[in-house]
């Protein structure tokens, strides 16, 4: 349901909340946040501190405070500030107040109007230098009003599980080519645990009426706040520019951290307002002509979208291949800034067909974090390559054994997530295989997917049990993507997963051998791979038990003996809480008896293999649709995807619009327990984008051709989506009617393309191919 | 610690409990019963009923009454009755009470002085007609007296888990030939559930000063106690006798119930009770005969364990080789009358070496269960026998899925001991290869064990993981004997027990071949075993992992992680109770991340399989000892075999003395939380035994030969104990300083035997062989 407080401009690239309430708090710091894959900045006024959650978190600064959870920091706030008017602070209140956020352009806004005057404030992570953040508050005063101002640097910041500083010291300095800006005020720390150093550097400009006013020197106003303080006497009509300027580095960014504030505050106040937002700006431009998705008809729909391809593309670390993207991006310290396998199955592939550097990124980061998977194998007693169920700088596992607590008895509960869940390794080689069948880039698999992928399947089969008696693989004691039920054999999902992993390790592993056997004999070396292994990746592939459809009923189980367990809905199994804070899953949650699940599981599989009968992927859709509860902010946008491809429209705009709005109406606590939930869900974001692509526009490769099997929603008059496949830039456009695919490449690339499917019918491609294709209709 | 109110007579065999109060009433009732192994009586007096758990448990009366507890019937109690002694009604209480067992002659007796007069009851289940419970009070008045008698049957009966009968009907017959004898009263009942027709008869007799009273006719007291009323004057020194006779029959007999009824009553009655104790003493006599274990030097040691001796075999199905021995034997309804691995660990070895025939009872009920355990098996994707961890008549699984609560929620807790823990089924493959191998009675094996054999073999396959990494068979997700760890994978006790299974298969299968390969077709035929099973089996037994001892600490890990888990005693794990009624196992309690355990399970590793250096037992009962809660009965026997084994013999004595007194001594609660958990650990009974044979006499069978390494606690002179071994009959001697070997059989047959082992050396059997041994001496 679409939150009345919020209204779209007319252009679609504008969202405005208006009316202003604490309740807001969370998610307008989170909804507006800017950020740039290096930081993220929450969308929080000049006035905003630690009580609203105001944070600059930063990107590769891990640190663990508290002996348990291992996180990225939050930075002292150096856009930090405060504005008396006629003697009252400034606050955001009521419905004067209209916060929002310009997707065009990255800009957080914030406007109000007092009797005094009018507040236009700006904020913006930019994207030329990644380090830099800058705020603009203009003032233009309707009377006569005395107007102190105070910017700075608040050390007093919001951090989740403690204060991540053991060191931290202040300075000012002169900025020489900076005519009329304050000093560089700086604030330097290091982490306790991980001995980060920080420098966090803050400068401030100030004109009137244009004209710059020459500013006072530092004040200190307390122990944590560091800043400059004036005083002005508006007349009607003045206008009063302040304009922040927030740089930040870490010792992890390879340059000297105060060195590169320097730069980056001389850089900022020589440029100056304009000249960035104009920089900054045009990336904005280049990004969205690449990726913007148009959908004609529905305006919800399209800036939702919009609103998700943004916070998808402002958590991803573009500038480095080295980091993950965290569950919860950089819109806070939430879920550790950590990647989950939500970063390949529903971040990457907005980033494969739209900036495949990026997608590149992403996987070159498993690579390098894959010492990080062998301790895990090897401590766990297996194989290979075991990837982190949290994955932060290194690789290793960042899941504790114990994080939920059962709020009837008080005990903490051991949950496996970090032990059991082994989807994510098979997940890791099943991106790189679609990395390899999307872009082509053949080089990358030989440089590092190649190992990457020896290794998950040396640890896929490490934890293979073979049944003799059954002649067959068999995984044991899993979570699968339903998390309600651990301790679970033969998950379906996982187990397609696997074979699906040890058949691309053995073709890579042939390909190699083909093409380049050097290469190969310095991978075997590297890791010690045996010959016989292959053979055993060959095994598990013929071998290994792949649940198959129910003769009755054509289901496939999720699990050995799910369909076994108590057949309720979710409605009933809540019904069953004696709190509503109980957790619903394993050892002993509401769910755990019953096949209530949490989040696709099944359904997943037949996102991630579509190689079932339709009628199967119908008849499981239906089963297990009513029984899932949606848990996870993962699972709608798999259902959407589903029943698009099942031809049931509306339930697939349903669920595509449930996840498209799961943080712009989100309506959930922010705060539970004392715990932060709040955050932007970026594997939502990005799952926005692979529903519209995948499911909406049904794109699927399918050997080696691109195929389209559309289904448009009846609110919809088409939907454009721009895309790239093996280097070679293309638009797809579909109607109810047809299905036009636009070459935007050099020409003489066409031909390189083997064939495109649209439905069932083969075409060869030209610039522009227009093909009639019923997408709309009844649905099924 | 002994009970003060407990004391024993100086010739070893009675045991009186002064000083009645309410709080003894379960224990007085469990301990002081009397049974024959068809029935078991409560050890109450004529007044007690419900109120006071009196109890007929009649045994292959299985019912389930609630939907969940299939259990044995508690029948009628038609000896029943009041006496009221000028004007009050004669109650058990206060110092003037005493309650008492005579072991010699398997007889409760209550005796009570009252201002008027002194009351000597008996009751005895009479050993000859098993259906035949009879009760005697006598009346001596001290002064004048004017006394009420009633007797006749309460059908008001104390029952667990529901009211087992759904029709239940009176009945009063003449009896014939039974001067001055009540007539017949009956009460004919059928059960709810599994339609089983019980008949129950009572008859009473009265004589005043040696002269038998003419009756009067029955009286309706109400609905549901039937029965004589009668009152008498009596004189000082007059002396009032009133005999009853309750008889029960069922169904499941073989013969009419009522029927069955009126021939047990008629010959009582016409028996009379001097002649029917006579017959009854003669069988006590001489099973007391072959079985009594002699200690000198430590009186309490010695009356123990003849009651300890006393409640094992009157648990024991004497009479058929179809029923089981319950786990509470039949001193109440409490684990449903039904068979856990107890039977074949714990009760059987008594019989193995005292009476044979009761030993091969139990094994053949194993064969006659073994389409309870094909269909447990089926019905979770195994093949073969999968026994039941609670097995009753047809040997399917009576453990429901949930039994505990977990008190801190109300929500109950789904315990795996019915699916995972499968130590069961080789469990009892262990039994009959020491039935074999104690008795030799090879005509058992190829009648009933050998199909027993290869279907635990068949079972242990199906089950088994096979690691293709590590080469190795492994078991996955079990409980152990300590059942505080469920989920867990190589328990190597388990491990150890399956391959011993394997083994004895192979080996029966191979004798088979050799000695009578028709039988093995038939059985190949019966089974469709396929000849490539065998290697199956001979390949788990070279390649079962099996979990050996650390070279630092020459541990051995109970299960795969055990020593990676928490490192605290059972009393740090206590304190975190934050109620005392918490269950400590799976999947919450306060045990699971840790490494207490419940009970004996490494230890008993070594109780039954004697195959690793002293040296390491010694390590390892130095490990577990003081991580071991003992929250099972059955654990203090085993870790006494191995602290005398490892020479810790005050340490031997203690373990054994607390298992030896733990129903004796109970000082825990009867009822908790409104559920009845009294009742003799008939396990515990067992493995007194076991204890002194195998514990201090030391007895071992090491290829095919009689071992003894002789470990007396410094308190006794002397243990003797008498034993069969291959059919003939044996009794061992041992005192600090020697050990006498006498053979008791035809001389001829004393060369049969090859070779004796005392310590190291060996010996030729002679009539009677003494041997210097020291068996005493310093503690390791
Ligand atoms: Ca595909
Ligand atoms: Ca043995």
């Amino acid at each position: 349901m679409k939150k009345t407080s919020i209204s779209y401009d007319p252009g679609g690239w504008i969202i405005r909340e208006t009316g202003y309430t604490p309740d807001d708090t969370v998610s307008i710091g989170s909804n507006f946040m800017v950020g740039n894959g290096y930081l993220g900045y929450r969308g929080t006024p000049l006035e905003w501190g630690r009580e609203q959650y105001a944070a600059c978190v930063v990107t590769d600064t891990y640190d663990m405070a508290d002996g348990k959870w291992r996180e990225l920091c939050t930075v002292p706030n150096a856009l930090s500030g405060r504005l008396v008017i006629d003697g009252a602070a400034l606050e955001a209140a009521g419905a004067d107040t209209v916060f929002g956020l310009d997707l065009a352009e990255g800009r957080f806004f914030r406007t109000q109007e007092t009797a005094a005057l009018t507040v236009a404030e700006e904020l913006v992570a930019d994207q030329v230098d990644l380090h830099l953040v800058a705020r603009r508050v203009v003032l233009t005063a309707v009377r006569p009003a005395s107007i102190t101002l105070q910017a700075g640097i608040d050390s007093d910041i919001w951090s989740l599980n403690g204060n991540h500083f053991s060191r931290q010291q202040w300075a000012v300095e002169a900025l020489p080519q900076a005519d009329h800006a304050s000093g560089l005020l700086r604030c330097d720390l290091q982490t306790g645990e991980s001995r980060i150093d920080i420098s966090v550097g803050h400068a401030a400009r100030i004109l009137l009426n244009g004209q710059p006013v020459t500013n006072e020197s530092v004040d200190i106003t307390n122990e944590s706040w560091h800043g400059i303080g004036q005083d002005f006497s508006l007349a009607a009509g003045d206008r009063l520019e302040l304009e922040l300027y927030m740089a930040v580095y870490s010792s992890e960014d390879g340059i000297d951290p105060v060195a590169g504030v320097r730069t980056s505050i001389q850089r900022a106040v020589s440029s100056g307002w304009s000249q960035l937002m104009h920089e900054s700006r045009e990336r904005w431009q280049q990004f969205w002509e690449a990726t913007d998705i148009r959908i004609e008809g529905d305006h919800e729909a399209q800036v939702t979208t919009r609103f998700n391809i943004y916070h998808n593309v402002i958590a991803a670390p573009r500038h480095s291949d080295r980091l993950p993207i965290g569950a919860r991006g950089l819109s806070c310290q939430a879920y550790q800034g950590a990647a989950f396998w939500d970063q390949e199955i529903f971040n990457m592939p907005m980033f494969l067909y739209t900036d495949p550097g990026v997608a590149r990124n992403i996987l070159a980061y498993r690579y390098h974090t894959l010492p990080g998977a062998r301790r895990k194998a090897q401590r766990l007693g297996y194989r290979g390559a075991f990837y982190a169920w949290i994955s932060g700088k290194t690789g290793d596992e960042l899941c504790p054994d114990y994080f939920f607590v059962d709020v009837l008895t008080g005990r903490r509960i051991r949950n496996h997530f970090n032990d059991w869940q082994i989807h994510i390794s098979p997940d890791i080689a099943y991106a790189i295989w679609e990395y390899l069948e999307a872009t082509g880039d053949w080089e990358f698999v030989e440089q590092m997917g190649a190992e990457v992928l020896f290794e998950i399947a040396r640890f896929c089969f490490s934890h293979l049990y073979f049944k003799k008696d059954k002649d067959r693989y068999e995984t044991i004691r899993l979570l699968g993507p339903d998390e309600y039920h651990e301790n679970v054999d033969n998950n379906a999902f996982t187990n397609y997963q696997i074979q699906f992993a040890c058949r691309a390790a053995v073709a890579v592993y042939e390909r190699l051998q083909r093409d380049n056997p050097d290469r190969l004999q310095e991978i075997v070396r590297q890791i010690g791979l045996e010959p016989a292994e292959t053979d055993d990746w060959r095994d598990v592939v013929d071998r290994i038990y792949l649940p198959q459809p129910t003769l009755a009923g054509q289901l496939i189980e999720q699990f050995d003996g799910y369909f076994q367990l108590e057949d309720v809905f979710p409605q009933e199994v809540a019904a069953r809480l004696k709190d509503p804070g109980e957790y619903w899953g394993w050892p002993n949650g509401v769910a755990v008896a019953t096949q209530v699940l949490k989040q696709a599981d099944v359904i997943q599989l037949f996102v991630q293999h579509d190689a079932f009968p339709i009628e199967v992927q119908k008849a499981n859709y239906e089963y297990y649709a009513p029984r899932t509860q949606h848990g996870s902010s993962l699972s709608p946008s798999s259902y959407a995807i589903i029943a698009a491809r099942v031809h049931n429209r509306q339930q697939a705009y349903d669920f595509f619009m449930k996840s498209n709005t799961v943080d712009l109406y989100n309506t959930n606590k922010a705060v539970s327990g004392g715990t932060f939930i709040g955050g932007i869900h970026t594997a939502a974001c990005g799952a926005s984008w692979k529903v519209l692509f995948n499911g909406f526009v049904g794109f699927e490769i399918e050997n080696s051709c691109m195929r389209f099997r559309p289904r448009l929603p009846d609110q919809w008059k088409s939907i454009t989506v721009p895309f790239v496949f093996r280097g070679q830039p293309y638009r797809v456009t579909v109607t109810a009617g047809d299905v036009l695919l636009e070459f935007g490449g050099d020409p003489q690339h066409i031909t390189d393309l083997p064939k495109v499917l649209i439905g069932d019918t083969e075409y060869t491609m030209q610039e522009s191919l227009r093909v009639p294709f019923a997408s709309g209709g009844k649905d099924d």
